[in-house]
């Protein structure tokens, strides 16, 4: 397994999100729960990701790149959100006996992503667990121009970075390739990019790809009230469809832009040294489409769901 | 159990810190760990805290006082700085099946304290844990005049708020008196009047008063370099020495101020219905001393200190 939050599909999460209904409805400052990073006054944005060791990782993770990965999930709802990581606060429960070498490698590797993202640990809390690690990291950025969710529109291309499907070729394959196993073990999410692009104006919406494209982009598509129209041929990577759509842990970005940003959207991209591609196009029919194909697969797992009830 | 920290004094904690100090050493921001909150740019200040079923409570705490003590530890701190708090992000590991009558319950009380100290509940992530329930707050507030722990100058008076040694009652007597219980189960840090305080410059050091009076007090005189003499005749709550000083969980402030401050202190203590009482003084020899008594008693257990190692 690697990191893997609950989705917001699963019957357990949406019933803990009801239950805190009470607390968030009241909420004086902007746009909370539902998105990326919650967006508060003055364009500070705030994330949450918790990691459970035998849930989000296991022993195909070294403590180094468990370190990594933390810092990588938050940052890049951050990015999604167009915005700039400033800050981080790290809680970590622990098995007594401390296992220091663990401690000391975890570090390394937060440490490696702490400096390739300009995110400086702030504060914390340690404390001794029963049970399995639990390590929660709470990042702060500013997003002078947050893009969310909600913004796509009907004839706008759907833009994905990078490839999709690294994680699943490292998951999946007897013999991933060197750059699928870096990504997987320290993914790089094209932070700098997603937040030129909100500063440009050229992204109507915006999420990071975390559960897989088909889910991800289905959220979008959710909260903008619109459909999606995907070529798989365009899909970058060449993978097969169910990894490049279905697995995760891809920490790309994926966005909604009018077809006349096309060339300034490139640009930028080149100028950031990330790839960018477009592989389909929103459509005003509020259900998604692989060109070719009846349906999309459905998730190939989902460590929330697929676990004995 | 109640809600306890790991302190500051446990080697494995203090390891973990050493450890993290890559990533800490280069803070672009202001005061980060080592005080009750971070200081970051423009007045923010963020903290989290963590508890663990098992370690930070038992069946003495309904699920809902556990909703309610998670935000009132951390509203403690914040207050501390003199800050304000304005939102909070909560992370939950929950074991599987969900124990929705349990989650139904903590948001109950969870809510009542959002309520209580407005603080909106803007974000969060939930797990499946296959351990204990692992609940991760992060709050964030705002400080127009933060106030650290390391202003206390010789001479300054010793201050505390409210009374000392109601969750030790609750916790070890065989009949506690319902406030006793009340504050152990529902404690009201007095958040607001900790921001007067510090926007009046009234306080010149402050510490919430979480682990005893005289852990807490000693890591102000570290900080600040300087030792206190406090009688414990004075201490306010009329219960034994020990529980006074040393259980914890009061969630009250301690702090430091000029003698001729007394009175615009008691004053604006009145104006926020809250008790102060002047219990000692500063010195300048640094270390703690208590009158009539050779030292002061060791902390009567700690939860993180005391379990098998």
């Amino acid at each position: 397994m690697g990191s893997r939050r609950a989705t917001d599909e699963d019957p357990d999460e949406a019933f803990v999100i009801a239950a805190a209904s009470g607390v968030t409805g009241r909420l004086p400052v902007g746009l909370g729960i539902g998105d990326d990073a919650a967006i508060l006054e003055g364009g500070q944005v705030v994330s949450t990701d918790t990691m459970v060791e035998g849930v989000h990782w296991d022993q195909r993770l070294e403590p180094g790149d468990v370190g990594w990965k933390l810092v990588a999930v938050n940052v890049s709802d951050i990015g999604a959100m167009g915005g700039r990581p400033r800050w981080a606060t790290l809680a970590m429960a622990l098995p007594s006996p401390l296992d220091r070498g663990w401690v000391t490698a975890f570090f390394e590797g937060f440490a490696a992503a702490s400096r390739r993202f300009g995110l400086p640990l702030v504060g914390g809390d340690t404390t001794r667990s029963p049970g399995p690690r639990v390590l929660t990291l709470t990042v702060g950025g500013h997003a002078g121009a947050p893009v969310r969710r909600d913004g796509a529109r009907a004839g706008d291309d759907v833009w994905v970075t990078g490839e999709l499907g690294r994680a699943a070729e490292a998951f999946g394959s007897t013999s991933p390739s060197p750059s699928a196993m870096a990504w997987f073990r320290r993914p790089e999410p094209p932070i700098s990019f997603g937040a030129a692009l909100a500063e440009a104006g050229l992204a109507h919406a915006m999420i990071d790809v975390s559960d897989g494209l088909a889910r991800d982009l289905g959220r979008l598509c959710r909260a903008s009230g619109v459909g999606a129209s995907v070529d798989p041929a365009l899909l970058p990577g060449g993978r097969p469809l169910p990894d490049a759509i279905a697995f995760g842990e891809d920490y790309e970005l994926c966005f909604a832009a009018t077809p006349g940003a096309q060339s300034a959207i490139c640009s930028l991209a080149s100028m950031h040294g990330i790839v960018v591609t477009r592989v389909g196009a929103f459509t005003s029919t509020p259900e998604l489409r692989l060109l070719g194909h009846l349906g999309w697969p459905p998730p190939q797992f989902d460590h929330f769901v697929s676990e004995p009830r």
